[in-house]
């Protein structure tokens, strides 16, 4: 019988991570550059694999992320991140990043993205993760259109 | 009759801050600067003020801070921010910083620390910020002692 | 007769970049984080949308980017960009990445990004920028394949 | 007999640093982040006692720090920090911060901090340093009110 | 009969590098500092003389730089990087720093810097290089004019 | 008769700073970037022009550093910079750098740099400055060292 690995909740590798925009994050004018809020995301998404995998990880892709709207010097970025599904050794890692107006309080959706990593050990090969224990309708639901976004991201990587 | 700013809860301006411990934080034998902490504390306490005070804030005083367990890299460390009190135009923030060690999940307190905040004007001058709603007896417990705790400063700050 | 903005040539705006992958760069184990490199592909984008549009520029969005080599401490990273397609006021940026061994000069393609950028006015506002020239078959080809490509966010972004 | 170490005087490790206030160092609208000069007192501090220390050290504490005026971008921060006692492996660091206007020169106290760092061995063990040889009545006033201060910080350690 | 390093082309080692310049490279008004445009030369340098020897290399001196227009906040740098000539373990690299202007696409030159390498093995000592192999007049008349900046280097070196 | 500007002394606008050297200032093989140092020259250089001047200041030369020895993480670099002599609107600045080693505290020379700075108004036009006061001997003939090299300075930049 296989050696097997206890299954994880989604619950225990949630991130939440916080920032002020600074002026070094922004350009001359004020402007967030779109490369900071995808090494923010980046930086998000491997706490939450690191958490699921207990152990070093490595970002294989990122799905299309889109900016709607422009966040500037002052905001506050607030990033949400979860695991939405496990693969062998693989993760899909979902991460909401919003921006929060100081004067309001008000915050908007700035993007979302879905990210795959790697669980590797320490020769840096693949290493198999823990399952991934759904427990409630949503959580399912994510494992679900996780495992489409997969059948898709494989079937392109073959064709191209 | 007095124009009135309607008071906050305490929940509506907690933050939670998450960080991996990188190279770049720590000196050449991988344990992590003091420094580097304080830094970060000092930024989870600005959110949480910025986000009571709904607009800029300056930092007045930080308590003693004590460092429990040598921090290195590859660790995670998360900040949980929350306003003890809110005096006029100051406010006391609490911040606690664990580290988590990525291959067995385990957190550790690595410290606790109280920031004074000054919410200020355009010009940079204080201006008052909201009441803070107690919810429930612990919250409240914790406004007393941050009023003991403020009274303890202005002593020592008149005494010296 | 509306004013017309001349049409410029794919060369005018080309970008190569180079960087040295420090310690900083890396996680303590020293293998590249993937948000540092998206990181640098948005700032290679943005060099050469801003060539292109003679101002400033905001990121819209970005393919799906997949890593296709882990990338180390003290190897060289080249990336190479060029705008495939203008669309009004928008443009298609390919970024290329490759990391080169130090020790014996091989380069692989670490990855290769398709970045959407919008000119901005003052204000924020989307301004109109000039034509793109093909100038030989490859250019055209791939000003092409940029409107397919085109094509199918625009669908993507009615249907979410 | 044991094997002593021979004693140091307080000039062998006197630290002073210097530092021009950035954008980078500062909020959007250029007043300095509190964090930002803690991390400047812990960086002056572990000098002066790696210096007294002949060899690595950890912060321990930072008693309560006040900020007096608030520092703005353009301004120069000068840091002076001196070691006023040593405890077998532990020691007491003062740091005074000054801010300096360019523009007619004039020094402002900013903050005083007194930092207790320890000094470790390769496998992070506290290791004994040298004695604090006072040369005059000055540093020998201060090495007393450090021992005093001293004995309130491991109060207040037993009754929390 | 000794064991010959074949000799390299000019073109092998040559480097383009292109920056943006942001707030956290420039002072409070927005004009860059010297030593940011030093450190990118040196940045620069190393990649063409790690490209030329194939490993590890220190920077060994900078010979005089001069500054001719100011950069700001905005503008776009080019470095162009390129050895000039080896001589044993030593290489001379010249970079030539232009700015442009964003709106304009003007480029005027920064300055121009002659920066000497060595390359070193495992232990920091002395390597020997390949022979640099000139393919034009151009370059032969450049490993001339390197090897006379040598002889002088060498003079002053004694002298002093 | 004109508008004179007192002279000021020497010592009013020297400067001392001191860093750790940190695993981001070196290479992945822990040895320091020339470059870094040469930031840290120009950042000491800037510091004492803008004491003597009262003002903004800009790079305009570095006269050929060299470097002795490798710095290493883990080790202080200490500088001490100062005014040389004063020539209408610029001034010659003198930086020494040495890097001490922890564990013995011996300090060696590690480069020593001659940078030209100007003052200049709010609109970027250079400035008058006041007039250096030599105090000893040492400080006169600093001073004529300092006309002798600015002299050879001219000369050169009109022969290019």
């Amino acid at each position: 019988m296989p050696n097997r690995i206890p299954e994880r909740l989604v619950a225990e590798s949630r991130v939440i991570m916080t920032e002020i925009v600074l002026p070094e994050d922004t350009n001359h004018r004020g402007s967030i550059f779109g490369g900071r809020v995808l090494a923010l995301i980046d930086k998000c998404a491997a706490v939450a694999a690191i958490r699921h995998a207990r152990g070093e990880v490595l970002t294989i892709s990122m799905d299309t992320v889109e900016f709607r709207n422009p966040v500037v010097a002052g905001q506050i970025l607030i990033l949400n991140g979860w695991i939405n599904a496990a693969f062998g050794s693989s993760m899909e890692i979902e991460v909401e990043v919003r921006s929060e107006d100081p004067s309001s309080g008000a915050r908007d959706l700035t993007t979302r993205a879905f990210v795959t990593m790697v669980a590797v050990d320490e020769n840096g090969r693949p290493r198999r993760v823990p399952g991934l224990l759904a427990s409630d309708d949503d959580e399912a639901r994510r494992a679900d259109e996780a495992t489409r976004r997969r059948t898709i991201r494989l079937q392109n990587a073959t064709s191209s």
